[in-house]
Order: structure tokens, then sequence, then C-alpha cells
């Protein structure tokens, strides 16, 4: 059981993971070891105070250097579900679950809208996890959807199992080639079923029928994995010290809503890390 | 008129002073010029993403050097009163008054208390700017609180004008020697007076008849310079976007609550300029 599990690794989730450390806690940190992608690929950012006008190479580094001298460790893996439990939280990332009394969400601004009737067959049909859903679709034809190259070797892995598979690369310059595996030139613009997955439509109107669609995103919104969360707009409500309706649960950074800044997502990292410090000597 | 006056020049009022700049507004930023002490005389700051284990000297280094690679100039004076107009805020500094359209208060945590019965007697004899009452105390013996330094030329100011002067340095070495201004090596415990200041009680019980007492400090409680400023406990009530209860007041960094840290202040900084922005293209 840990005390806090951070999700994500962009500033926002670095800040509360120092502080965090600082504080002796017992953590874990989910998310993509190459940290912000959209720190990274920032042409210049003029306005974190103390560091002036840094290339996102230059602010990626400081920030990889930062984790590095604190010692902290990132668990790149893809947190899919968020269970509250009667001691805390039950975290299930790829296909290991894990125990922690608190939850730090720092998981971005979600950029990719769901699909118009994604919502309603997740579960059934439509599944973020390769891993934990992939043996249900053994010799068959199946969807996937990925926003970023991280995801290819889940989809290499899926075109394994699937015999054929629709590729949607969202991104530029995708990298699986494989004889069942159809990489896909345009978008998908609904899943279609009634109990269960059916089909989905593409943009130019054609149906596919699927027996699942797997949604590989760098960011899912945060009802999707952790339903009771109370959102408005796409944003987590959270009051003056971070704290969500779910007790134990704080969030922080571009999930909680605008400005989308990096000084905006440290302040409030540290400011979450701090609450659930309290929360933690409390209960 | 300015866009917007920033009040206050730690780590908050620059990330605001920063943003605002970007975003081309006019402004006025107050405070002293080597901006936040706190963070100089700091041994060691682990938590400020980007920049690990500066030393306090480093950290203050790294915020002086964005300030003057953007080109902020600040106004080395002390703002003792804001009034709200119709067309914004008017602010009284030394002597002087400026004319805003916004205000963002990045004032700082108050650590030092009022005095008992300081409050009561504002204006009817105790002042917070020297050189705005000082004409009024010509000729006579009055008292000068200062916690720092930076207030010796207003206490030397005060000692011309002035027959004698208690002087009440609350921080080691002051370096003001003249005749008539006796160095007190204890502190005041209360002010005292029913219409108007008559004396003062110092800690070992003896009373100094005066005809003024001067508080220079460091901070001021928000509310004594704003007086239909909503707070609690001392801390300015602000909103997710670090508004005030005042239409085009905001507030960021210490003078909000906790935690006191840097990246809480730029966080807030960011976002408090932010909803200026927003605010001054809405009326």
């Amino acid at each position: 059981m840990f005390d806090t599990a951070v999700i994500g690794t962009g500033p926002a989730g670095l800040s509360a993971a120092i502080n965090l450390k600082l504080h002796n806690k017992d953590i874990i940190w989910f998310g993509s070891e190459k940290m912000s992608e959209k720190i990274r690929i920032s042409e210049k950012i003029a306005n974190y105070p103390g560091i002036p006008f840094a290339t996102g190479e230059e602010m990626a580094a400081a920030f990889e250097s930062h984790r590095q001298q604190m010692g902290l460790e990132i668990t790149d893996r893809m947190v899919s579900l968020i269970m509250p439990t009667d001691t805390g939280f039950s975290i299930l990332a790829d296909n290991d679950i894990y125990e922690a009394r608190t939850i730090i969400l720092a998981t971005g601004v979600v950029t990719s809208k769901e699909l118009p009737g994604e919502n309603a067959l997740v579960g059934r049909g439509v599944s973020y996890c390769a891993t934990c859903d992939g043996f249900l679709h053994k010799g068959k034809t199946i969807a996937v959807l990925s926003t970023s190259e991280r995801f290819e070797h889940e989809v290499k892995y899926l075109a394994e199992l699937a015999e054929k598979v629709y590729f949607f690369p969202y991104y530029r310059n995708p990298a699986v080639s494989r004889d069942n595996v159809e990489v896909m030139d345009q978008k998908i613009s609904s899943v279609n079923g009634d109990n269960r997955i059916e089909s989905i439509t593409l943009a130019d109107g054609r149906e596919l029928n699927v027996s699942c669609l797997f949604c590989m995103r760098d960011s899912i919104a945060p009802t999707t994995i952790l339903s009771s969360l109370a959102t408005e707009k796409n944003r987590i409500i959270v009051d003056r010290d971070m704290a969500t309706n779910i007790p134990g649960a704080f969030a922080c950074g571009d999930c909680t809503g605008t400005p989308y800044q990096i000084a905006k997502a440290v302040g409030e990292g540290n400011a979450a890390a701090h609450s659930a410090i309290k929360y933690l000597a409390s209960v």
C-alpha cells in the first residue's frame, strides 16, 4: 500500500512527486518516462519564472535533471481504472493492480475528444487497455485508435492476437507494418452498437464491422478512469486545496482547467502534495 | 492609467508581471527592487521544479535575471493605500497617486502582527507613510517601528523633521545614528489613545508620549491598504481564478494562504495575470 499514487508525469505530477518525496512519503508515479511531450516540442517558453526564454528541450532537460537528482522513478504504465476502496484506492495500470491511500491526478488536458458513441460502449467492446482485454479478441477483427507512437508496441501486441487490425494513427509517420494491420488514413466518426460494439463509421461514411475498438490516448478523460469524479466541462472540479469531491483524491495541472501553463501546473502540484500529506496525517 | 498595478516583487508578483508584459499590458510594479528577501536568505530550495537544489542566492539570481531579460522595471515604493474608483483603482505609494484599471496583490504573508491598539488609530497618529504624513509632526516627538533596513532612509527623513525619534528596529544591526534618534532595544507592546494616539507602551511597561507612530513593515496586512477586501484569518479570499471579492482586484502568492511555496506563488501569479487580462478585455 503506497501513501500516494501520482498519475501523470507532466510538470504538475513532477511538482507533486518532488514534494511527496521530500516529505518521505512512499509513492508510485505513473506516466510516460519521457514526461511532458507538450513541453519538449514547445519552441520557446518565456514565462516560467527563473528559467527565462528556454526552448522546450531545455525546459524538459531541467525537469528531467530534477527528477534524477531527486531519485524519483517513473512507472511507465497507463492507468486505465481507479476504484475507491475502504482504505484508499485500487489502481489498474496495464494489467496490474496497485493500492494507494491517496491519489493525485495530474493527467493533463484531454485534447482528443471522445468519439460519438464511445462512452456508452466502454467495457462493451470499447477498451483502453490492450494487455487487459486483448486476449478477448483472439482471431477477430478489431480497430485501434492511437494518439502517439508510444502505443505502437501495444498495436503490435494486438496484431499478434487478432486476425485483422484496422489501425488509426492520430499522429504522423506511424511505424507499424504487419500483414494483418491496415493503416487507415482517415478518422473515426462514430462507434456503433446497442448493447455492445458492432461497427465503427469512418469520416467518409464507410462502416467497418469490428469486435472491439481499443482507444490508446495520451490522456484519458478523468471520469473514464474514475467514474465518481465530479467534473465540469471536462475539467476536474477542485477547491483551493486541490481536493476533488472524493476524499483522498486530489488533482492538479491542466486537468483542473485553464490557464494551461507550466507555472500554474507546478504550483497546483505543490499544493496537491501538501494537501495529500495533511490528509495522510489525519486518517 | 495603467492596465494593471502589481503590488509585490516576490515570485508571485514576478510571475504576474512576466505574463502581463508578454501580453503587452501597460503595467506598474511596486515593491522592493531586491525582490524576495525570504528567498535570498533561504539555505536550500529543493522543490522548485527545474531548478533543483538551488541556494537562496542562486534562486534569487535566476529570478532577477528573468526580470532583466523581460525588461521589467520595479517601482521601489511602498503602497500604503488603495481606493476603488469608477474606472479602476487609485494607489497611494509614498506620496504619489497612481491609477490602474486592475490590481494584482502579491503582498506576501504578513509575518509581523499588528500591535494592540494600532488598527483603531490608523490615520489618527498611526501612519504607514513617512513622506505622506511626516510633515504633520515637525518639531514633535515621534516613534518609528521598522522591520527592515530598507526603511532607514525614511527614518532619517523623519529625524530631520521631528524633534525626537524613538526608533524601534525589528531587525539586527540598524545603521541610523543621529543625535535626536534614540535606538530602542525592546519592542512595542501597545499603542494607546482614545480619539488619537497619546502614547506607546514598551515591553518593559514603560510608557512614552508620542504624537505619531510610523510603522514601516515589509508587508502590510492587505486590509490595511484596501479596507473592503474580504479576508479570512489574515489571508485574502480568492476563487480558483485568483479573483478577490472586489471586481478587477486579484491576489496571488503567500497572501492568499498556505502552502507558502515558490511553486505555488508563481502558479498563482500566472493565473492572476491571465484573469486580469481576461477582465481587461471584458470591461
